[in-house]
This record gives structure tokens, sequence and C-alpha cells, in this order.
């Protein structure tokens, strides 16, 4: 083991640094990986994370030379990294690049691949430690993982094999538990590495930290003082070039079946017995199992698609307007839902998810609000500004946690009005938080699963959905909402109607 | 009424601002008139808070012209003022300034002072409403006093007398009784107004604010999950030219008793009824009655003297070079004690209270310190590094609410360390906070007591201190600090003993 120079010398911790293996990368060429995978491998390369005998193996249908695919490799490290950019770094991870080229259907190719995979272990010390990272589309996920079986890649007598897959895991329950058996087929349970890059978050792991680690916030953390807690995930772009994907899948699939469930599900669950996999499991799991879809889902959900206009300064397109969009789509880009849990914590406690494209701005946060107080011995014109108490934790991009609660305005007798107790990860920390991908990848490398959610967590959360979505693809027409607002009346009618309102982040 | 151009029109409250009356300043050459109380009634006329009937009347033994005083006067308003100067609020003010000059027990001198109380309600229209604020040194109290009485100037068949006490409020329990009566002999219990400046703190009215008005600290605010209190009022400067009134004095009578011991009682207090004086009373006293004085003296409490040395890259003087200090002085200039409030909320939370010259920096601060969670599931080495949460309401110079509480630490797996959230009274409101001074003196005009230590508040305050006043009398020498640290090492042995630590503001 090489000493890291990045290392805090401080840090009696052991480092956590990837053993021997490869990553084999499906989707080389795609969006994912020049934007987000090659450089978070590199990042990681270059924080001193990966080993001497690490190796990335390239696998698609556009046949690079050998010194082509290194070059397009470099050039996605450099456009993407993090961390500074060094040669000697690059040198070092370009020894161990290999392109295989092929269609997923070809035999000959996943005949090459594993020839590489074996070439690997004998030149670059990969000790028959592989993970096939698969940055495809899920339609082409059971073609893949039968070659992977079919040739043999799946199992070896030294070293270890896993697979890696992103979302969408499936379009609804149905589709989810199938894709999940055509997966377990091949790989057991341990083997398979979801990527919900939402848990790569620093600000997602915080989450855990900021309940369990403090002693002050979880006796509040419960139906006797939080009044609702609200969920957002806000993009101000639109679908873009990606209506292809988009498309049929819309918001609710898209985020809320994945990243929104599973940060609900870290902020209502009960203390786990320990972080590892199992525990944290066993408690998202509880929450999702009794997290009800809304009993009404015509009051207590909303979508909408949004309309062309004006937003941020720039004229944009309608949802209909995109290019690829299919006449008639009742795709939602705007999705809204209350979700009741059913515990002794949580009775009485909704809980309202929201997810929406081209809205106000760029920003995901989950806020706890509170009760107000039982009483309180003021006039009621001195509380007539003050609000709720809320504690809101910042995932992105304005990383950190904010606390609002009442204050007396100067110079008045008591009047009191809200204002923020704001705590920045930027200001606080000197340690620049790494991206998902970097812990996420590097998880998958030592083989660490607690921040993949599991096959029961995905089909428990798409059976909280399909009711919802089975009740949306029903309707003929769609709600709109503008561009640059923060969607559709109707979602702020639902709120209304349960005596709230949503927060502008 | 006139048009108050600083009002803003969106308050729908009625403004409080004062009826006709004058302000009759015994003392008004002393350091307080000229650099406080001068200063806070230019700015109370300047807010618009002060009616045309007011008039401002010095009584001093020095022989001032008319136009002398009224200079003088002029010169510690625009020297002191926080708001910007205005001739034109100047001249209205300097119409209703008048002077009698006269030595405390010279009867022709409270001759004049009567007559001029009458020629100003029968001139200025002050309609028989006059406040006494006795802004001298205890010892002339009680010739005051009597002079007010002698000469029927505490009684009118018109309008209102108010007398106004600074502190020191005697010197031990029985001095201060004796203080008490002389003064209810002559004015009744809601004509006498204790200035405790401290109360008149906008950060320290946000007490009760903070408390009342917010739904999420209430509930953790005991002994079930709060560790201990500190509050702690550190002055950066010595003694300076004020030995005569310090030396026998010290740091427990001069801090402890009134300001620490009223703070303690609104961190501590129950839910008042309303935020009258009376409801207020109740509860600040029933905490005073509570409060136990250390049981173990010796060990619970420490007093100490500055030494010479350096402090902020100056050479200073040690308490006994200072001058007018008698040699074999044992006042002291830095005092801790524990304090136990026996009740059911508060049972086993020992409140550590600490004041001193010559330290660290100038802080006023109150720090709650809340329980560990009762189990962390995190290994030893990811929260070696995690201390105790903390509230910490910042009372002066850098107004605002600290929130320490622990955090993930970017790119380790679990490990956690203290971050701090925080709330600035600067950043969050327009409105600058009025000096303690014009909230209080308008108050005394308006007859509005809540903020004014009742008698048997000081009295209570003072059963607290004795016993430990009079076991460290009973010392011959007394401990040392250097200056410029945070106190003697005795201090911080009293908080080890129990496990704990002194905050570093």
């Amino acid at each position: 083991m090489t000493t890291n120079p990045l290392r805090d010398p401080r840090d009696r911790r052991l480092p956590r640094i990837a053993g021997p293996c490869s990553l084999i990368l499906f989707g080389v060429t795609g969006d994912l990986a020049k934007k987000k995978l090659i450089p978070a491998v590199y990042d990681l390369a270059n924080r001193g994370l990966l080993p001497p005998g690490f190796a990335l193996v390239g696998f698609a249908r556009q046949d690079f030379g050998k010194q082509a695919f290194s070059k397009m490799i470099k050039q996605a490290a450099k456009d993407g990294a993090r961390t500074a950019w060094s040669e000697t770094v690059w040198k070092q991870l370009a020894a161990g690049i290999r392109f295989v080229p092929g269609e997923f259907d070809d035999d000959d190719a996943w005949e090459r691949l594993g020839k590489t995979m074996k070439e690997l272990d004998e030149q670059q010390g990969t000790g028959g430690n592989h993970a096939f990272y698969l940055s495809i589309p899920p339609g082409l996920f059971p073609v893949v993982v039968s070659q992977i079986k079919k040739h043999g890649l799946a199992e070896s007598s030294q070293g270890w094999r896993r697979v890696v897959i992103e979302k969408p895991f499936g379009h609804d329950l149905a589709s989810a538990q199938e894709l999940n058996q055509i997966v377990a087929d091949v790989f057991p349970s341990q083997s398979v590495f979801r990527i919900d890059h939402y848990l790569g978050k620093e600000t997602v792991q915080n989450i855990l930290a900021f309940r369990f680690a403090n002693g002050m916030f979880e006796p509040i953390w419960n139906n006797h003082y939080v009044d609702h807690v609200q969920i957002t995930m806000a993009e101000d772009i639109g679908i873009g070039s990606r209506a292809g994907y988009y498309d049929g899948i819309g918001a609710a699939r898209d985020v809320i079946q994945n990243h929104l469930l599973q940060l609900m599900a870290l902020i209502a669950m009960e203390e786990p017995v320990s972080f590892n996999a199992k525990s944290l499991r066993i408690e998202k799991q509880k929450i999702l199992a009794n997290a009800r879809p809304p009993a009404r889902i015509d009051l207590h959900t909303a979508h909408a698609q949004y309309e062309g206009g004006w937003a941020g300064g720039e004229k944009v397109l309608g949802y209909h307007e995109e290019a690829g969009i299919p006449k008639g789509s009742t795709t939602e880009t705007y999705a809204a839902m209350r979700i009741d849990i059913s515990t002794r914590r949580w009775a009485g406690v909704p809980f309202y998810l929201r997810t929406g494209k081209r809205l106000g701005r760029r920003v995901t946060e989950l806020a706890v609000v509170f009760k107000r107080a039982p009483h309180q011995p003021f006039s009621k014109h001195d509380v007539e500004e003050l609000g709720q108490n809320a504690l809101v934790m910042r995932i992105q991009p304005d990383e950190g946690v904010t606390l609002r609660f009442g204050a007396k305005v100067p110079g008045t007798t008591m009047e009191i009005r809200d204002v923020n107790m704001d705590f920045a990860y930027g200001g606080a920390f000197v340690e620049s938080s790494p991206e998902a991908y970097e812990r996420l990848i590097l998880d998958v490398l030592l083989g660490d699963p607690p921040l993949f959610p599991h096959r029961e967590e995905v089909e428990l959360a798409w059976e909280i959905l399909d009711p919802v979505i089975q009740h949306w693809s029903k309707q003929k027409s769609v709600d709109t909402y503008p561009s640059g607002t923060w969607g559709p009346v109707s979602a702020d009618k639902m709120l209304e109607r349960d005596g709230r309102a949503w927060r502008r982040p």
C-alpha cells in the first residue's frame, strides 16, 4: 500500500482503500459515465483510495482504438475532476485502462471481455475481482446480465464479481420484481449494488449523523412536536434532450420512487442497531412498509406539466414543445403527494413529497416543520408574523442546516418574527465534500453496501407509488404550471386543504 | 401627539410614547449620566418617543450657569447618541432642560427644585409627573430620599412621582433590606424602579421570546435533556479608575447578585401567566427562592484577583497595583459559583455562574449544555471529537444565538465533529437594537415595570449570595489569575470535579 499524501497524518482511522480489482463500465460513452463516473474514478485515484492493481474497462458499440479510448477517458476525467489534475496519477490510472468493442448480443465481444479480464488478473493484478457497472438503459439490463452469465463472468473461483445498477429500478412494481429476478438469477443479493446517488451525498449521510449523534433533536422528532415534513427536490431546468428517457417515466418514477422515498425513510426511521447494510435496511424497510399511499389520491396528490414562457430570464419551451415529446403525452414533470406513516412515532404527521422540473430554482431540502407552542403568553399582535419552527436540511446545492425560529424584533415591546439560524458545510469544514459517485464507487469496490437500496426497499417504494400512478394514468388530461414557478395550483390547494402551505425554498 | 417620522407605517400597534413628565437626574455630572442616560434621553426624543411636554432636570453640587449646563448635556448627547444628530430634536429637548445647583443636605436647594418642578408643570406642561433618577452612590440614597419626602416632592395631588435606583442594591441582605425600607417609607412599591440594565438589553428580553414563542426548545428545556447551564459575564478591562466604587464590593456583589442571577431566573423560570410585572416577578421569585447556594462553598465556588502582565498586547497592572486599592485588599475581581435549583424541572442540573475582569475577552453569554444522546450507534473513533450539544444565547457584544451540534465530516465514513449553527441579530433585523437605557427610561416614564427587579427578588438574590461572601471573607488570602486568561485554576478545578469544563466563549 503506497502512502497517501492527501491523508491527514493525525487521522488514526484505517483508510478505506480498495483492494485490487477492475471496474467494467457498460455505457462508457454515455453522459453519466463521462460526467460523473470517470471523473469519480480519477478523483478516487488522486485521493490515493485506489490500489496500484486497479483497472478500468470500457465496453461499447463504438470502436475506439486503444489510444482514442484512453484519450476520451482522460478528457472526461480532466473536464469533470473535483480534485487537481496530476499527470502522475493519470499515468498510473492509464496503465490499467482497457477497451472492449462490441454489441451486447455479440458473443465474440463477450469472449473478448472475458479474455481481457483474465489478462488484467495476470498483468495488472486485479486478482479476479471485477465489478460490472451497468450505466445503460434498463431495457438492455436483461441482455447484458444474461450475457454475463452465459460467458461465465458472474462467477469465479478466485476473487469477487459484483454488479452495479443505475435507476430506474423498473417502471412499476411488476417490472421491478421482474428486473430484480433477472439480476438475482445471476448474482447473489450481496453482489448487487443499486445506485441511488442521493444516498452517496454527504448531506444525506449527515441526516444519520445529525439525528443519532446529537442529544437535542431526537426528543422532539416525533408526532408530539412535529407538525409535518416537506421533502422537496426542485430542478430549474427542463427535460432538455432527454425526451426519450423521460417521457412515459415522469417525475414520480424518476425522483419520488427512489430519492424522495429514501430521504423520507432516513428522516423517519428508528435508530438502527448499527450502520451496517442490514441494520439500516431493516429500519428503512419498516418505514417504507408502514408508509401508506394517499387514501384520497385525488385530494392528496398533484401532478402537472410545465408550460413554455420565461424562466430565469430566458425563453423556454413548454413540455409539449420540447423535441421528441409525443403529442398528447400525459407524462408529469411535477409530482407531489402526501404520505402518512402508520407508526407510533409518526401517526398523524403527514410527509409531503414534491419534485418538478422548471421550478423556481434548483434545490433539494428536507424540512421538519414543528407544531406551534401549545400556548404562547404573547398578545395576538406580537406573534402575528411568527410562523412555525422548522429544521431544514439543505441537501443541495447550498449544503447545510437551517433552523427557523421566532426572535424578538429589536425596539418593540415583545413583537416576534421568524429568523434563521444557519450552518453551512462550506464554512465549517476545510474538507471539501467528495462527489456522491466517489463514495459509491469506492463502496462497490470495497463491497460495502449500507448506502445501496436493497431489492425489498425498491419494491416497497413501488407499492407506495403504483396506486398513485395508476390513478393518474386514468385521467385524460394533465394540469400545467408556468415555467419558473413553484408548480401547479392543484399542489398548493392540496396543502391548503390540510391547513398548510409549501415552503418557498 | 406629533407624527413620528421613524415609525413604520405598516406597524399597526399603538406606539409606546411617554406622556408629559420630567426626569430629575441626581448625579447628572457622573459617568453613567454622561455616557448612558443623557444619550438615551436624546435617542428617545429622536425616535419620537418623548412628548413635547418633556423636561430634563439636573441636580448637582457643581454650579453651572444655565447655558453651561445645557452645553454639557448637548455634548454628552452628541458624544453618546446611537441615532443621528438632529439640531431640531435637540432644540425641542433643550427647551425643557433645567438645572438646580445645590448640596443634597441643603434645604434651600430642595425648595428650588420644588419650585422648578412647579414651573415646569406650568410652562412646559409636565402635568405634575416627575421621576427622580438616583444615579448616585448608595451611601447618598438615604439623604436624597428623605429630602424628597421632607420637601413634599414624593406626593402630588396631580400626576405621578417615581424613583429610579441604580445598583448596588445594598451590600448584603441586611443592608438591602434597610435600603429597601428607606425607599418604601417614601414611595409605594409600584413607584420604585430598580435598574438592572441587563434586563433592558434586547438579547435578554429575547430569552423570553425564544423560550415561550417557539415550539421546539421548551420540550428539551429540563433535567431530562439539559446537562448543565453556564452563565458568563466576562470583561477584558480592569477596574480602571473605579477603585473607590469597586474595592470592598467585588465581582460577586457587582455582577452575580444582580445581572447573573436575573439571567438565571429568566432562563430557568416557568411560563408566566403574562409578561406583566407581577406575573414575571412571581416566576422569577420562584426560581430565586428555590436556588440554593452551594452546599460546599469551598468546592463549588471560586474567587480571585487579577495579576499584572500582558493582556491584549498591552502591559497591565495587577489588582493590587491599581491606583486606590488598599494594601491587603481581598476583594475578588473574579467570582464563580455553582447553583442548584430545587424544582421538578431543574433538580440535578447545575447552573454555573462566573464573572470577572481582565479575562480573555468581553462577552456575556448563556450556554445551555445538553446531555449526550443516551446511545450513539457510532464507532468510538467516529465520535471522539464530538462534544455536547449546546444552545448559546449571546447577550453581548456579538448579539445572537448559536447552536452547537455534531455533523458528519465530509469524506469520512461517519466521523462526527462539532459545528455551529448561527443566528446574528445584526444580520437578521434592519431595526438596530436600542440601548438598554432607552428601553428602561421609557418604561419608567410610562410606568411600565416588568423589566425592573422587585424588592423581593433583590433580597432573595442576597440570600443566595450572603453565605458565599461570608465564607470568602473568612479567608486570609485570595487566589490570583494572570490578566487575559479565563480566570483562576481553582475555577477550572471546580468544574473538573463535576466532570465538566468551562466553555471558551
